[in-house]
């Protein structure tokens, strides 16, 4: 019974690392009738970080602030009968991103004696603060003499997720320790929030549908476990943790189930009716290879700062741990299927890290040169930042594989899959004196490349078949080149849909699902999907010598693993 | 017999890489009565070098122009009886910079026919198009059946020298090779030139005086071979060696011998009196290395875009061949004792790399800015090109060795010594997103300072004692920084003399003997050095963290290696 157009709206929200968007959609089509972005105002200051020791923080407050203003301004863009219109929600948050909280499941930083406190803040998902936490996790999972709870998580646990980031937040501030009841994602905090689950008074956390999708990927949940790993495991890395799972329950929820309905409180505040149903919540990424169309043997990638790279499959009657990547959960991204997840910790993120190192003499400098006018020197730092990847673009863009003989390793923010380490470090080689910035970006691009093709040859050794794909995010509409290169080193074909709001999308299909607009997931798909927009197709030549390099990238990479302890 | 202060003064002419540099001094102190500094003006420009291909190709006409403008300046400087006061005439030059030159011993570049011809000027040092030649030595040399003649030359033949170079003319431009009837040298072409004993209608090639020090390290001659390699050896390189070969003679001669005495032609040309005896050329490196200071045990270093490492022994009983340095070459310093020469193929031109590597954005972005006047890119281009690698000392210097975690290799241009390979390139390891620039410039200079361990450490294992270090040339006395790091890494103290004409006061000594006012260059270095400035001393906490560093950089050069074909 599909939807007829201009009858059932719904309201997808995205929260990524910079900013909240909302989309209101036809549910009929996917066509879009109104959208609003914010930025956290607090992260855009750069308060609660270092990024030079890798601690990233975001204040509860910031997402709470760009909220409403996301969905007034999508509800104004939409028109006056916008709100009525409205049957669904559904959101999606980064993720492992997670915070303490205290009984009544509110975020410790929104308490006044906390508001300052980077522990009691939500740990933003590269918050790499934690890789001792996680390295005693792998240890103890090896050694602890009863199962191996990261089997489902590639075998690896990582400083990116939940228990090490909860483990982190204890030891870093006894005052949160002392008041911490639980944690909670930042996917699931927000529906729990917006259906009146938590807070003073309110059901509580017990009443709390944790997501499938955050769980499962980040808190080595499964259904073959009966829910969280043991407490005895647990109780061996932090005695605090045992009571952190209590809290958990131990079910978990997909994001085609509502996680409640908006509360009148909320509804006020939205300017939208009470009642309407809320999806439980997911990570962008998931939603976002919803939204990309995923469906069975496709690799959706969501190619931004860092990628996720998710694959969807029928749930085998025996599942089989595939090794190395970051995790494989039912129904984690659509319902009823099994749902991997990989991805590289830095992408995109390595060519701003360029930017960043060229920018450095203007940066340094220009403030220093007498006799600019702020206005001169204000054009000079816009113009150099809005056109320095461009241009590297244009100069690198028609060198010929290899032909520079500058190899890089693209590990800058550690490797996530296959093998998950974050110690490991990215490199640069065959550098000459010639070697001028567009020929290292060009080498820089290829690495991103190289480590994409690393985690699809880890599906296939693993047996689990990648039969096209397709590039959702920032990056995949905005850089023909690194999609090219991408294209060519990977040896196949990638289709890029006509939209910026993937995410959104996955989202918004979530909602049209909880609604009753559709039965599930792929008949949303069926009607609500971008089409197509470009495919890029690799050329053989290229692709042969890429094959050749890649073979080096791989001896760089063990090098670089046999010298990092 | 010591010269009377403002009796005898002597002229040193230093020809480095960009411009030609005459000094006046007084043989009695070394103290500088006059001094004159000229630009190469082709050289300047940029003509005929392609740094891409690491072609550097310098026109004769060049040296010819600034030698005249030079001496004229020095001398007016020096005051009116300057001219009567010269006593002695030396020089030295850039090399292995030989140049192909027809039977009267005419550079072929001078004559119209081949004036704008690569392959008809001189080789500078730093050309490496003689890639394949220097291949192709190397193996003959292990294959022919013969002795391996490229046993002092520490048993790799480099493509920055002359077989190389003189093979790679031939091959290069047909032409040229019709009508090559010799190479000469720079330093060997310059006296001959002054002397009246080449040109038509002139005494000749076979009157030319070979330099020991440049045929001696870059030309395979050694007295134990008689001369030159044997004609079958040559004969399987290319067949046009051997008559080459026997252009240059079978002896050579060190440079406190006279070339010859100043031709009344190029005495009205330079307004000196004619007769004034000039001595054999040599080395900017050796010639510097005298003028530092160079004693028996101590190493020279001569520290600039690259580096030479200069040792002087008494020639031992039985002469035993190091390995994998430049060379070893009786008399090729300071006569009658051994000189051994090392080098770093690239030092300060790590340094300008990274700059120019920082300078892209500026460079491709600035002048596409609208609103900016002429005036305005100008500061902004000058201003940041002074500026900058200060402020990238600034920022790096009080980084804590190991700190950040960064590890480069300083092969940017292949490698002299130890183990000569041109083919071998850079690296930087250990890179994350928090890596800026003055991490990574640190990091550089690092690199360089293991660069001159590494040759440091070659002559202790083959039995060549480095009692002490002498820094000389620009880096030693423009940056602390640099030096500091290199005394750290070295765990040795490294004194740098107060003069920034080192290499013209060494030709100026070698002028003061050829002029017979010292019997030898012990007893000029003892009338004429300069004194002490500074001496760096190595802190002993910092030399551990860098001897384990260092470590960690020989395992990232085997690598390098392993992968190199």
């Amino acid at each position: 019974m599909k939807p007829e157009k201009g009858q059932a709206w719904v309201l997808g929200l995205d929260y990524g690392t910079d900013s909240c968007r909302a989309v209101i959609m036809d549910a009929a089509d996917g066509s879009e009738a109104g959208s609003a972005v914010m930025a956290y105002p607090r992260w855009a200051k750069g308060l609660y970080c270092d990024s030079a020791a890798n601690r990233f923080r975001q204040h509860p407050q910031d997402y709470l602030d760009t909220l409403e203003g996301c969905v007034r301004g999508a509800l104004k863009q939409a028109g006056p009968e916008a709100a009525a219109r409205i049957k669904g929600i559904a959101m999606d948050t980064t993720g492992s991103t997670p915070c303490a909280v205290d009984r009544d499941g509110v975020p410790l930083a929104l308490k006044p004696e906390f508001t300052e406190k980077p522990a009691a803040m939500f740990f933003l998902w590269k918050d790499h603060t934690a890789l001792a936490e996680a390295q005693h996790i792998n240890e103890h999972a090896r050694s602890w003499g009863g199962i191996d709870f990261t089997v489902y998580e590639g075998g690896i646990y990582s400083s990116e997720w939940f228990w090490a980031k909860v483990m982190r937040a204890l030891s870093e501030d006894a005052t949160v320790a002392a008041v911490a009841h639980s944690f909670l994602e930042h996917c699931d905090w927000m529906p729990a929030l917006l259906t009146g689950l938590i807070g003073p008074g309110k059901p509580g956390l017990a009443a709390v549908r944790r997501s499938r999708c955050a769980m499962g990927h980040k808190a080595m949940w499964h259904a073959g476990f009966g829910g969280y790993p043991a407490d005895g495991f647990l109780a061996g890395l932090h005695p605090g943790l045992p009571a952190i799972k209590a809290s958990l329950g131990t079910q978990t929820w997909t994001s085609d189930q509502a996680a409640g309905l908006l509360s009148a409180e909320w509804a006020a505040r939205l300017g939208l009716p009470a009642g309407i149903p809320v999806a439980v919540g997911a990570y962008d990424a998931h939603m976002g290879a919803v939204g990309g169309g995923a469906r069975p043997g496709w690799m959706v990638k969501v190619m931004g700062t860092s990628t996720c790279d998710m694959i969807v499959g029928p749930r085998p009657a025996t599942e089989t741990a595939v090794k190395g990547i970051c995790g494989q959960v039912n129904g984690s991204i659509v319902p009823d299927m099994l749902g991997y997840e990989a991805g590289q910790s830095a992408f995109g993120d390595v060519y701003a890290w360029f930017k960043q190192l060229l920018s450095w003499p203007l940066e340094a400098l220009l403030p220093g040169i007498e006799g600019l006018s702020p206005e001169t020197r204000s054009l000079i730092f816009e113009t150099l930042s809005d056109r320095l990847i461009p241009a590297l673009e244009a100069a690198a863009k028609d060198l010929v594989p290899g032909q520079t003989g500058i190899l890089a390793l693209d590990w800058l923010n550690g490797r996530r899959t296959p093998d998950a380490d974050q110690r490991l470090k990215g490199a640069i080689m065959g550098l000459s004196l010639g070697s001028d910035a567009p020929r290292i970006y060009r080498a820089l691009v290829e690495a991103t490349a190289y480590g994409s093709r690393a985690i699809i040859e880890r599906f296939r050794e693993e047996g689990v078949p990648v039969k096209g794909i397709i590039a959702i995010g920032g990056v995949a509409r905005k850089s023909p080149m690194v999609m090219q290169i991408v294209a060519d080193v990977l040896g196949m074909p990638i289709a890029v849909p006509a939209s910026d709001q993937a995410v959104a999308m996955g989202a918004a299909m979530f909602a049209a699902v909880v609604a009753g607009l559709y039965p599930d997931i792929p008949a949303a798909q069926a009607s609500m999907s971008a089409p197509l927009e470009t495919e890029y197709k690799p050329e053989p030549g290229r692709s042969k010598v890429y094959d050749r390099l890649y073979k080096e990238y791989l001896v760089l990479g063990s090098f670089v693993e046999s010298r990092t302890k």
